[in-house]
């Protein structure tokens, strides 16, 4: 069988993963510039300054660090850190034909711990709260890619 | 049909596309080889500053931040939080079996889009271009991710 | 045959370098919060200045950047910079159907100059090293990519 094909239900599930895990960590994208125009500040670059349609009355304050700013530029930092690994651990995983309700255990359990994690970051939740979300998601995919080493060697 | 192999057109389009933005991508670093080259500046080591053949004359100001390279390290970033999501994306997209125009035209878009973005970026054109050329690749990640979401659910 | 398959020799040692090198991506994250529990500081969230079971006795310093845990965060940023590209030019590579031998080569290679290129940074060898160590696997991706730009178009 074609592993790597939506009618294998266990890449289904990792595609379901994935575009989902894709989809949030493209909005963070989107919500820098929400809270970069609700702040109408924490830009980053010299020419940001500049009189245009979109910031018809420039001043320097506009590129100082914005702490409302700041802090989706790090939880997008995070997702960097985390999401590509879980992308190609999670494709990789597929192709040692896990037992699916493991698989989607896995999958969905990343989702659904990294969803939470970012609704602890996003409300400014102390660090053991945000560490005990971000946890699971780390050892998923330090799971997977073990299991892949091991099917890929052995 | 293998979908993920080189004798179907639309993943081979995709292999396409994605080669050339990993090829962008690895390009910011070796650009921002250059760019702290030609400052002899720009570094961010304690032990940059230490005198070797690459470096024969160490000054304190070398580890200081430069706009120059501060610009390259900017856009790079900007690739981080991007090009991954684009990368596999696209990857699962081909397996959604799209038409083959419109997929060629989303992967080809994104390259295309991708490549202005830089020379706007780099050439320090205002916030409202930049905008504008990064804002197209984003939805054709969107797209792309959302349409993967569709049929591997359906 | 399935070329992305664990079946296929060539897949199968990506997978394996593949697999590593997300072992150790991730392993950075985990080194991070080592260095911070070791060096009780190097924070960055203001929330994480609140009193809570694993900051019992919480100071302003914490907060203020700390060289030993900058340096991992250099690290990890490197490896976003570089091994995001390795795994998907690897995983094209693959489809390219390259001779094992070869594939190998550039796979392990790729893995063993990291790893050397990580060894090189926590131990703040000077740059000239690092860079050394930092080339190989910046070229096998270009090298990667080429090929795989080239057998799609062709």
């Amino acid at each position: 069988m074609d592993q790597l094909s939506l009618t294998n239900p266990v890449f289904a599930s990792y595609a379901i993963a994935a575009s989902l895990m894709i989809l949030k960590g493209v909005a963070m994208s989107w919500l820098t510039v929400i809270r970069m125009m609700g702040e109408n500040g924490g830009f980053r670059n010299p020419e940001d300054l500049k009189k245009t349609m979109v910031n018809p009355r420039p001043n320097d304050n506009q590129i100082a660090p914005n702490e409302r700013v700041e802090r989706i530029r790090r939880i997008q930092l995070n997702d960097l850190e985390n999401l590509p690994y879980f992308l190609v651990a999670g494709l990789l995983y597929v192709t040692t034909a896990p037992p699916p309700i493991l698989a989607q255990f896995l999958f969905y359990g990343y989702v659904v711990t990294r969803l939470l994690h970012f609704v602890a970051y996003f409300t400014a939740q102390i660090h053991d709260i945000r560490a005990a979300l971000w946890t699971p998601g780390s050892l998923i995919i330090i799971f997977m890619a073990g299991s892949t080493f091991v099917s890929a060697v052995g």
